[in-house]
């Protein structure tokens, strides 16, 4: 997508034809900063530390890393130690483990004169396939977004609701959630999205905000206690959300918050639409309830991070010290709720026979 | 309700018998200051710059500024200017221009030099009969949290979800929604608080908080977006929030997101309780749908006030700069969401019947 009208991914090959360059998302959106990663550190720290996230981008980042290393040791020895760095830098991460067994699978075999050319394809080939995913869950949402424009008085614009960033920063380009956005405002259609902040870590606020207003999407930001009330005043006329993991039977995990959208969605005869790349669902876990919730630290609730008024990123504290702090980190809602799910294989119902009919080859007997 | 160990109301005389001494509001939680309002123009400030806010607390130190104006210059025109001040601190607050006509009725009559006396008087008694309205709204709610005590494992709590700040330091004692909370804490019972942080203004996170740990109940805050995952999870026995304006249906305004809990609430067979005084119910407004929204400044939301790393009082930007905001202050809780309304004249259903039965010379024919 583009950034002030230049077309970028979230990572990329650098000039010099073995570094890798990706934005450093921490310093979003007050600063864009391309930071240049030169080795398997350069990388795992990237990771680690958040300047990359979403779970397809730290899949590609960990690819490259895997690449970096080889660049400068392509041993087994370097190999092994390289997946097992990067391995441990966010061990919940499923596209995480995915991509370093694939690079695994690819380099193992070969001798390590020919490994350097391999990692450095392989990479490239992930990063491709996740956007051509990306692409497709967006040109699979495309028509739900135009068949609202259809029956739009001429110059009302379709609004559209979204939480947290299942943006284009958080995949390689494109993103989940906001693909069918992105696609219809480049189509012509007249789009604006309602941003949710997204506390406790502001992702809606920091990122998605960024993105879109990068790429020229019109949006408002809004808090998200607002939502409903604008639902309630029929100033939504749909909602796409990701999500981080989907249960066989259509259960939806994400980000915390999605769930209270949902029930004032269905309250108000909104849809509600979760897109998502086909792994994101899986097979195994019944239903939502079997879905294990992170808690996350305290310190998000108790410190916002943003721009201080001397222009340097700063945090402020809000509420007294020493108060004790609950942060579940994302939640269920139910497929109850779910209009459909948007993914790279077509739409379909929240459903276990919904999903099977997508996936049969996953679904299972 | 005490600070550490000591009782405190929000508003109350300064020991020379004249002076008024109010919390600084808007340095809470981080600075405990009480400010003396020495004068009418001190008053109006206070309320101005929400030094103080709170419908029942402005209404009583609107009339603390017309004893303050009195101690100056009791004439007719003092009279009238003062009036006129205070007047247009706070435009939308229904207990300040109750308060300023009470005020009014009891003074104009009286010759000027009898006008200083009866002016602090009437403003204790605006003051004490708030609390005694808490008080019983207070009482009145108790059982609701007895009933639920007695049915928990014995050393479990009684776990209670409130929406932005309806406590003491918004009336003049007690508070409304956290009136029954107080007095189930003081009467042994073990109660816990979830406090939502309340974005924008994070009234929660910076005035429930702090005041909940001054008096000693224990609570946990957590962000707007997590309170139906903790109602999902078996972890709130009921909700209570305060309003701003109740309809002749039933249907309750409150703070933006209050929609959204009651959803949850809902949807998990939560209790749902909105706790207010009888003037708080507006007879002449059918529905929800016929009550305004403010909007209000984009600023809070672009905007996190708190305490910066250095100790300072500090403010950060969260989104893009020029970024869109849309910042409704309330939204409508629909009657049929809500389980009961605790006044303080007693518990009754959110119904047109039910408010009637309890406040029959207003309900009309």
């Amino acid at each position: 997508m583009k950034i002030n009208g230049v077309a970028y991914r979230s990572i990329w090959l650098s000039d010099d034809g073995h570094s890798v360059d990706i934005i450093e998302q921490t310093r979003l959106p007050h600063e864009f900063f391309i930071m240049t990663m030169r080795t398997l550190e350069d990388a795992a720290q990237a990771i680690r530390a958040m300047k990359v996230r979403g779970a397809p981008l730290i899949g590609a980042t960990a690819a490259y890393g895997v690449a970096l290393a080889m660049h400068a040791d392509a041993s087994d020895a370097a190999l092994d130690a390289a997946i097992g760095v990067l391995g441990a830098t966010r061990p919940t991460a499923v596209n995480l483990g995915w991509a370093l067994a694939r690079m695994r699978a690819t380099l193992v075999p070969l001798p390590p004169a020919k490994r350097v050319d391999a990692a450095y394809q392989e990479s490239a080939a992930i990063c491709d396939e996740d956007v051509a995913i990306c692409e497709s869950i967006g040109r699979n949402g495309l028509p739900l977004i135009e068949g609202v424009a259809k029956k739009k008085p001429a110059g009302e614009p379709v609004n559209i609701l979204t939480h947290c960033n299942a943006g284009w920063i958080a995949t390689v380009d494109w993103g989940t959630a906001l693909a069918p956005i992105y696609m219809a405002h480049d189509a012509g259609v007249n789009v604006h999205v309602w941003v949710d902040e997204t506390r406790p870590r502001n992702q809606g606020a920091a990122l998605t905000a960024w993105e879109l207003g990068g790429h020229g999407v019109p949006h408002t930001l809004i808090v998200d206690n607002a939502g409903g009330h604008l639902m309630q005043r029929g100033q939504v006329d749909l909602c796409i959300v990701g999500t981080d993991r989907v249960a066989a039977n259509g259960d939806v995990a994400n980000k915390i918050g999605t769930y209270l959208k949902a029930l004032a969605a269905f309250d108000n005869d909104v849809p509600f639409y979760v897109a998502l790349p086909g792994p994101t669902i899986d097979f195994s876990i019944a239903g939502g309830a079997d879905i294990p919730i992170e808690e996350r630290d305290g310190g998000e609730v108790l410190r916002v991070h943003g721009l201080g008024t001397d222009g340097a990123l700063a945090s402020v504290q809000v509420a007294p010290i020493g108060t004790a702090v609950a942060n579940p980190g994302f939640d269920i809602t139910p497929a109850r709720l779910v209009t459909a799910l948007i993914t790279d294989r077509g739409i379909c119902s929240a459903t276990q026979p919904g999903l099977a009919a997508l996936f049969p080859e996953r679904a299972g007997g």
